[in-house]
């Protein structure tokens, strides 16, 4: 039942390897859920407790070690032997007498690896302080090492059975604003334009069914618009107010993210000149996207042009995107920003996203690409990128 | 724009300062979304970066310590003066230079309180090792200590205002159970009756909008039932298999839960007789939680039950339930499960879940109920318990 074949996985494991022999790593834990996926094919929302994914050097395949309930799930998604599917006892969860990570150490120790060199995800949400102090109280003679985003940087680099995915989740994300272009009027309530988004992201399309994006539709307007990562409410739009619809869209755990704004009613001229700058900014900038360009320069094409208009943006404009559960679809890895000295390869894919948060309105477009071996980069997602006025 | 007035609040943060006071804690810091908006009212979908809240006893009203970019949302939905509002710049963002909780170590330092006893959750998702190891680098003269689960205790006796919340998500949640009945038939796509049946949660009622509930709705059929957590794909539903939906509604980020099974054909005896008994567990130990007993006495009542039946449980059968974000809507404090001693009070909320784990099909049957002053508990979410059979 794994999305991959075999070969698939076992090319993930030969690229996490070199980088652990590399950063002088025995043994890798991880337990980010994304990264549990990418070693493991493990598929649940079982994040909420303690689970994780180890990987020794001598290993040929991972294990992995959760929640006893969630075995079978693990026995149906992952594409390991059976044995190497480890099941914590029931007294392990929510409780002040053992925690899981005293098992996991037990396992480690079992395998003859109590002295490693044991890499953690040290800044993973799902890696707690607490599962890196009873690891460590467990394991006296190991030492724990930071392999912070050690498996998310071999995952910025798309496979091409990955990129289908993605194509595929592009092509819901494009529908799914649709539905919201139509849905957002004056009198609707947030709320029930995003029932409408949220359905168009689970339907999906007949080929490619909607998996759930890591990140819910975000419909601010008016106001909240100038506070990104508001979510809905049962306010309803108004008349006169600009909105943004930042949504993603999500197959099989991949996602293609995607950003437009809408203006109900005559738009202000401010706005009809941000839309216009911007989207002439975004063309410069995915145009500069390509395989041997540094993210720093991808970003300064882009800060040339609004410069020159007269705006200025604090924030990061993209990051890579690919594989992800709740709350984050981007990978924590490369950004499109000043000073991220990423060079871009092809198969390396990333939401570039927009944002102008004026103080008491903002402006998104965005769109998700994948860079090419050659020229400009491949857009996944495809909508018009005009602002979409309703009057 | 708060949901809950200052008061309830002030209130909050008395009980929170007298745990503190009772475990010899200067300072706390939270960084569990859930605990954040309790503190402070905070509400938006950017716990994907760090943010903290920080409580000194001495400390009138908490900081939010967020991104730079979300802080107008903080101005927008905390109950805090706009100075308590701390971002950090944007430079803190995904870096290998900058770590978040070395400004939030400044900022404690700057309150003169970089000697103090700092709580932390030691075990909240969102606390990583990173934060504690950098905070405990940024602020040698201090000592951090485990404050684990010490705002999720405070959080476990709920306000009536809070409880007006829930019985708000409980109406929603009934709601997207009707629909999901109706949407599970042979020959639908699992992602189609998702589809319809998180527009239900999302839509609301009339009365209560629909928040997105921590975790989306499980729906799973056939052998994938044994396995709990597994969520959609583009599988379709199928004759002569049963399927279980497990739902959340939600409303201003309160939550009420519901599990409710159904068979697509002539259900086989087996499944009749284990809704029959677990019905008649669930009566049982719903009886029996009321003001005074214990979470252990609940867990045995249903035990009793379902022994006599022939059956056996090994996971626990429900757990504390109302503000949350992903990737739970449990509170991680109470469970109702053999030895915990917690002693129900009035205004307590459980998810009471009874999932029953086959070999190769699962059930589950569950209710959301609110612990009584006197008598038996107010059950907040509402359909009928039997088992749905649609031939």
């Amino acid at each position: 039942m794994t999305v991959f074949n075999r070969p698939e996985f076992l090319s993930r494991i030969v690229r996490v390897k070199a980088r652990m022999a590399d950063a002088g790593i025995d043994m890798l834990v991880v337990a980010d859920p994304a990264n549990i996926n990418y070693l493991t094919g493990y598929d649940g929302w079982s994040f909420y407790v303690h689970q994780y994914a180890v990987l020794g050097l001598d290993f040929d395949e991972p294990l992995w070690i959760g929640r006893a309930m969630d075995s079978p799930g693990a026995l149906l998604t992952a594409f390991l032997k059976p044995e190497n599917v480890v099941p914590y006892p029931e007294t392990y969860v929510d409780s002040t007498l053992f925690h899981p990570a005293q098992f996991l150490a037990q396992r480690i120790s079992d395998s003859g690896h109590g002295k490693a060199r044991i890499g953690v995800d040290l800044d993973a949400f799902y890696f707690t302080a607490k599962d890196y102090i009873e690891l460590g109280k467990a394991l006296p003679g190991a030492s724990l090492v930071d392999a912070e985003g050690l498996v998310n940087w071999v995952r910025l680099v798309k496979s091409d059975a990955e990129v289908a995915l993605m194509r595929g989740a592009a092509a819901i994300v494009g529908k799914a604003m649709e539905v919201g272009m139509a849905a957002v009027r004056p009198g609707v309530r947030e709320c029930d334009a995003v029932a409408e988004i949220t359905a168009a992201q689970f339907h999906g399309t007949t080929e490619f069914w909607g998996d759930y994006p890591a990140a819910l539709a975000q419909v601010p307007s008016g106001r909240k618009s100038a506070a990104p990562h508001m979510t809905w409410s049962g306010d309803t739009y108004q008349n006169d107010t600009v909105a943004y619809l930042e949504l993603g869209g999500c197959h099989h755990r991949y996602h293609a993210a995607l950003a437009r704004t809408l203006y109900l009613g005559n738009p202000p001229s401010e706005l009809t000149y941000i839309a216009k700058v911007v989207a002439e900014g975004l063309d410069t900038a995915l145009d500069a996207a390509r395989a041997g360009i540094t993210c720093h320069d991808v970003e300064a094409a882009w800060r040339r042009v609004i410069r020159r208009a007269g705006y200025d943006k604090a924030s990061r404009i993209g990051y890579s995107i690919g594989l992800n559960y709740p709350p984050d679809w981007g990978e924590r890895t490369a950004s499109l920003r000043e000073d991220d000295q990423t060079v871009l390869a092809p198969n390396m894919c990333f939401h570039m996203i927009l944002g102008m948060w004026m103080d008491d309105w903002g402006y998104e477009l965005s769109e998700t690409f994948r860079v090419s071996k050659n020229g400009a980069p491949e857009v996944l997602t495809s909508f018009p990128r005009d602002l979409v006025v309703k009057r």
